[in-house]
């Protein structure tokens, strides 16, 4: 058996995962993500590395922000990164062993293909509904990372010409609707023109300090207007955006993922479906949008994918 | 030398090539697309086949309908078919040699990969400005066609929600604001309710039917200002579907083709370059957008690389 691990670098944890052969967890476990830049981070993952029950042959990296060649270019929700950081290259130096380095979000749709709601397919876009919307794709049975490495963004399909604000700068983006970000500065901004909603009564009564999936979740259930207006333009964006992209690519899996598809299950899923067949110019052949199967361990999972990947990859040895 | 042949089939009329290795013209010709359905169809390939100064060693056909494993759905440009057709299997039948069939924009695209405009591009989106709008992709190093054989349905992706009537019943498509077919119910809507054009004129002076890309092309060069106002929205969706697609799929090439295409050459790709530049999310890492290099012979090209490629396929043998 080839044991390897996963770590999905979050902008506030880390997950750690170390898996066998059939992508199955041996443990798991959660470390804070050090804000003090990329030398802290390095530590924290030779640490984690080294508390593995076992050493494991390889290491694969999820990170938030663009990675071509093991260099990850700003990830903006980290702290203190430099504009290039040749994570890749530093990781094999620091735990003299394979590594990979990817994109978060194609990484978690790495690990949805591999061992959860993706297994199978063999064109899969995985939609992640997060703080923003990120996007992985599976083509021809292969993961696709595009000419420069920085295929993926479905949240930057333009959904909208002259809509809604994005945090990206531009504007009609799926993220401008969908993402957790763009949704608390459209109820902020209806909140200041006079609209009522319960969303900042919830939110304070759980003690966030934003708008989580739980607290969506429990105005959506009490009803509350504005926040089922909002939660309709998400879904009808993402849907919109779902539906072109089956129109380009011609997919057979749809896999939603991120703490709104963790929280809502299988009926967001079939909303988003129900929603994007009507923009879907070929009938229905047999395609499945479904929800992530392994929760926030999707990442880890598919990290320790990617290191399995660089076992087999000259440049990738340590 | 393995000659093989290529034969583009329009709404009107059919072109037909012979190729080298290279994929070089031995010869062309074009012929009239028998509007009496597949039998006649069937029967004018035969013929050109037999005209051909060689036999060729296989046949590909590009035409404008879904294809998937070489059965035809509705073509909607062609009088007279059933809702399926198996073209491929018929024609090997009626050829004794290997066939393979591809919807014209996939072929088109094809073919200015292996000989034209998209020449060494492993990530290439072609873009097909005609009625419709169709698109082709390469991904990887390959030609891509989906899950069930249905990609690259450009035209089809949403660009505005709510926004222009397409053809095909949904609203704010990009072939809604940049098909000729589109263009055309734009321009009627707009003379109906009072606006003036040079547009109906021109077209009557050059005794054309439709407004053509040379009807367009005066207009434009005359500053009407119907013609600028409703280009200039045709442009934009085509930028905006162009961005949208670099960032879910990050391209290194993106090849213009079709009858406007033809007409307006380089400075219409410039101009899309420079339009979808904004919707990018990935800075220009070495992207070209070029227009086709092979005029209306990227099918018939495309086509006698599918042939070649048939040659390959056990499947597809006579």
């Amino acid at each position: 058996m080839t044991v390897v691990g996963g770590i999905d670098i979050g902008g506030t944890n880390m997950l750690a995962a170390l898996v066998d052969d059939d992508h199955q967890l041996i443990e798991q476990a959660k470390y804070v993500t050090p804000p003090t830049g990329p030398d802290a981070v390095l530590g924290q993952v030779a640490q984690i590395v080294g508390e593995f029950k076992q050493r494991p042959s390889a290491v694969g990296i999820g990170i938030p922000g663009p990675v071509s060649g093991g260099v990850v270019t700003r990830p903006p929700n980290l702290g203190h990164w430099p504009a290039e950081f040749p994570l890749a290259a530093k990781l094999r130096q620091a735990l003299n062993l394979p590594v990979e380095v990817g994109n978060d979000v194609n990484v978690a749709a790495l690990g949805e293909w591999v061992a959860g709601a993706g297994r199978g397919a063999n064109f899969m876009l995985g939609v992640w509904m997060g703080t923003g919307v990120g996007g992985g794709l599976i083509l021809d049975g292969r993961p696709y990372m595009g000419a420069f490495g920085g295929a993926g963004e479905f949240g930057h399909i333009i959904v909208h010409h002259g809509g809604a604000q994005c945090g990206c700068g531009r504007r009609g983006c799926i993220e401008a609707y969908a993402g957790r970000a763009s949704l608390e500065r459209a109820v902020a901004l209806a909140v200041a023109g006079g609209r009522t909603t319960s969303l900042l009564e919830i939110r304070e009564r759980k003690g966030k300090d934003r708008l989580t999936s739980s607290v969506w979740a429990k105005a959506l259930e009490k009803g509350d207007s504005l926040a089922t207006e909002l939660f309709d333009e998400a879904i009808a964006a993402i849907a919109i955006g779902v539906g072109s992209v089956i129109n380009l690519l011609d997919l057979d899996r749809v896999v939603i993922g991120g703490g709104l598809a963790e929280r809502f299950g299988q009926d967001l899923a079939g909303r988003i479906a129900a929603e994007a067949e009507p923009w879907t110019l070929v009938p229905d052949a047999g395609r499945k949008v479904v929800i992530a199967e392994l929760g926030d361990g999707s990442g880890a999972v598919g990290a320790a994918a990617l290191a399995r990947a660089a076992l087999l990859l000259p440049e990738a040895a340590g």
